[in-house]
C-alpha cells in the first residue's frame, strides 16, 4: 500500500491537481483576447459592475480549499505543508465529484483573528471557501467570523459534512431497523467538532437529547463538569454513569473518538437492531469483526473503504458547494444540509442492495451529481435565497450535462 | 473587438482557467490512494522531511499569480475583483508558455505589511509568487519584504518582467543601430516601478547615468527635486531642461508613462538611427505611424501587439519561473534576470527577419521554452544556488520534453 501510494503521488508528475486553460491561445489574436489589451476591457466592465465578476471569470466555478493544518486527519497538529497533499485531494474530489474547480491553499497562521484576516481577504478569488482541518474549538469561531465577514459561503467540512453524512447514515438504519429518531438511546463517544456538528443536525432531525449521552476524554459529560460548548452543553446529564451502563438497551452508538477504545463486553448488551457507526480514523473505536463475532444483528458503519457502509464527506461537499455556487447563496444553511441528508438517504434507499450492508448511495454513483444539486437548489428556489436566475429544469439540464462531460 | 472579448471570456465557461485531475479517481482503490486513508502516509512523510513536499504534491511546479488590484494594466486602482480576469489572464500564460500550473490570488488588502503578512502566509503552498498590478511606490516594499521573509521566489513582473524584455529589445536595437549602450544619450518618460526597473537593469548592462534624463509627471528629475526613490536619485540632474532639448541628438527615448505625450516636433532631432520605445499601454507615447511620418531611420517598439516589435514581458516571465522553479532558488537574482536578458537577445538575432521591425523573437517562438529556461539553469548551476541536484543535459531533455507535450 505504501509504494502505491507514493507512486500514485509521485509520478508521471508530482501531486493530484495542475491548471488547465479552458480556452485557446494559440495566436497572437487570441493573447489579445486573453491578456492585454483586450482583457482590459474585462476588467473596466467589473470594475464598473461586479457581479460581471461571474460571467467574465472562473470565480463562479471556483472554491477554495483551505487549512492551516492544525488537525489534519486523524494526525493532529502537523502544520500546512503536511496538509497540501490533503488539500490538493480534496480539489480533486472536487473536480472529479461535481465538476468544481478548487484551489488548496495551506496557510501559515494558527491565531484564528490572524487567520480570519488572511481567509476574507481573499474573498474576491473564490466563489465559496471549504475549510478543512483546522482544529477545535477554534474551528467554530474562525467558521463563524468567516461566514459573518463574507459575502460567498464558508463551510467547514470536517464538521458539516461529517454531519450531513452520519444524520443520512442514521436515518437509512433506522428504516432498516425499524425504529424512530425521536425514541432512541444515543451514546457519543467524543466531543469535538464532528461530534458537535453531528448534534446540531441530529437535533433538528428529532434527536431526544434527554436519551443522548455524550462521552470526552474525561467521561460523561454532567453538570458538574465545566462544559463551554453551547451545544453539548445541552446534553448534560445529572449523575454520573459508565459508558458500559449506557450501552445497555442502547439503539446507537456513534463514536467520533479514538481507535480501539469501544470493548466487545461494552456493547454486547445493546439493544435490538442498535447501531453502531465507529467514525475514528484509520482505525475505527471498534472493528467490524469484532462486533459481528458476538452480535450479528448490528448495524455497523466505520470511515474505511475496506468496509461495507463507509460514511465519507464525499457523500456531501461537492453536492452541496454545487448548488451553493450555481444559486450564489452566501451561507450554507441548515435547511439546505438537511435537505442534503434527505437526499442522500433517499439515494440509499432506492438502491437494489439497500440494506443493513448498505446503507448509503455508492459513493461513485453517477446519479448523485443530478440528483443531489437539483433537489438543493430546488429548496433554495423555495427560499428565494438565489442571487442569480435560474430555472429549476434548466439546471437540471446543467447538472445531466455536467455528469456527461470528462 | 469588445465583443470578441466579452464572447471569449464567457463561453463555453467563465474564465480562463479551470482545474484538472493529473491522476485517476475512478474506483475506491484510486480513491483510497487520492485521499484517506493513503494521503495520511504522505502527510506524515511530508511532517517528517518537509523537502518531500516537492516529491508528493505540486508545489515545484505551482506560482501564486497575486495582486490587490491597486495598479492594473493603465486602469488604476481597480480593486482585487477588476483585477482577476487579468491574474487569471496570466495563469493561462504561465500554463501556455512554460508549462507552470499557477493560481489567481486576488487579495482585498492594500496596507502594505498587512499585505505582506497574508503573502508570506502562503508559502508553503506555492513553489513562487508571481506579484501582478501593485501600485508604486508600496511594491518595492512590498516585492523586498516578501523575499526577505519567504522561502521561495517573489518577483514582481511589471517590474522585472518588463526590465528584461526591455533591456533586451534594446540591445538588438543597439545592434541594428551599430551604437554602443556605454555611448548613448537616453531620455526616460517616467519615472514608476517599471521604469525604476529598467533603469536599474540596464545600469548593470552598461548605461551611462550622467547621459540619461528621466521625466516624471513633474519634469526632469533634477538635484532641486525631492525624490526618495534610490535608483532614480542616481540620475539627478544640475540644471533643467526641456525634454525637446534632452531629446537633440538623443539614441533612446524609453516611455513609460501616458498615452499620446511624445509629439512629433519633439522627436524630429533626435540622433540617426535612434531607438524610440513607446510602451504606455493600450495608446503608446506616440504612434509608430507618427514617427515614421517624419523619420524612417527610428527603431521603433510599442506594448501593443499590433505594431512590429511588441514589448511584451510574457517572453520573459514563464521561462525565468520555469528556471527558478526547477532548480529551487530561494530569488529570482541579478544575473538570472541578466541571463534572460542575453538569451531572448539572442534568439532575436538568429531570428531569419531580424532587423528594424522584428528586434524580439516572437512570442509564440517555440524555441523559447527549450533555450531560455536552459541558459538561466546554466548560470544557476555555475553558481551553485540550486537547491536540488540537476543535471544539465537531463534539464535540456526534460524542457523539449515539456515543449512536446500538450
Amino acid at each position: 500500500m505504501k509504494k502505491e501510494v507514493i507512486k500514485f503521488h509521485e509520478l508521471p508528475v508530482p501531486g493530484k491537481i495542475s491548471t488547465k486553460l479552458t480556452k485557446n491561445i494559440k495566436n497572437k489574436k487570441e493573447l489579445s483576447l486573453a491578456y492585454t489589451p483586450g482583457v482590459g476591457y474585462i476588467a473596466s466592465k467589473i470594475y464598473k459592475n461586479e457581479e460581471y465578476i461571474y460571467r467574465y471569470t472562473n470565480k463562479g466555478n471556483l472554491v477554495a480549499v483551505i487549512s492551516n493544518g492544525t488537525a489534519v486527519l486523524g494526525l493532529g497538529n502537523i502544520g500546512p505543508s503536511a496538509s497540501k497533499p490533503v488539500m490538493e485531494g480534496k480539489c480533486a474530489l472536487f473536480k472529479k465529484f461535481s465538476k468544481i474547480d478548487s484551489y488548496d491553499i495551506e496557510i501559515e497562521e494558527s491565531r484564528p483573528k490572524e487567520l480570519i484576516k488572511i481567509i476574507s481577504s481573499l474573498e474576491k478569488t473564490f466563489g465559496g471557501i471549504n475549510l478543512e482541518d483546522i482544529k477545535s474549538p477554534e474551528c467554530f469561531y474562525i467558521e463563524k467570523e468567516c461566514n459573518k465577514r463574507m459575502n460567498i459561503p464558508v463551510f467547514h467540512d470536517d464538521q458539516h459534512g461529517t454531519a450531513v453524512v452520519v444524520a443520512a447514515a442514521l436515518i437509512n438504519s433506522l428504516k432498516i431497523a425499524k425504529k424512530d429518531i425521536g425514541n432512541i438511546k444515543t451514546v457519543v463517544l467524543g466531543a469535538g467538532a464532528a461530534a458537535t456538528a453531528c448534534l446540531k443536525l441530529l437535533l433538528k432531525l428529532g434527536l431526544d437529547k434527554r436519551n443522548t449521552y455524550i462521552y470526552d476524554i474525561k467521561g460523561l459529560i454532567t453538570k458538574r463538569r465545566n462544559i463551554e460548548n453551547k451545544t453539548i452543553r445541552q446534553f448534560l446529564k445529572k449523575d454520573n454513569i459508565s459508558i458500559k451502563e449506557a450501552l445497555i438497551d442502547c439503539d446507537f452508538c456513534l463514536g467520533l473518538s479514538v481507535g480501539g477504545i469501544l470493548k466487545k463486553e461494552l456493547i454486547v448488551n445493546m439493544s435490538k437492531k442498535a447501531i453502531v457507526f465507529a467514525l475514528a480514523n484509520p482505525t475505527p473505536e471498534i472493528l467490524p469483526e469484532d462486533i459481528k463475532d458476538i452480535r450479528k444483528d448490528i448495524i455497523i458503519a466505520t470511515g474505511r473503504s475496506d468496509y461495507p457502509n463507509q460514511v465519507n464527506n464525499v457523500l456531501c461537499f461537492p453536492y452541496i458547494f454545487r448548488a451553493a455556487l450555481d444559486s450564489r447563496v452566501r451561507n450554507i444553511s441548515n435547511y439546505m444540509k438537511i435537505e442534503t441528508v434527505k437526499s442522500i438517504s433517499k439515494l440509499g434507499t432506492t438502491d437494489k442492495e439497500f440494506g443493513e450492508n448498505k446503507i448509503l448511495p455508492d459513493i461513485f454513483d453517477n446519479r448523485l451529481l443530478e440528483y443531489l444539486p437539483y433537489k438543493i437548489m430546488k429548496r433554495i428556489l423555495k427560499r428565494e435565497e438565489n442571487r442569480i436566475d435560474i430555472k429549476i429544469r434548466e439546471y437540471k439540464q446543467f447538472l445531466r450535462k455536467l455528469n456527461r462531460d470528462d
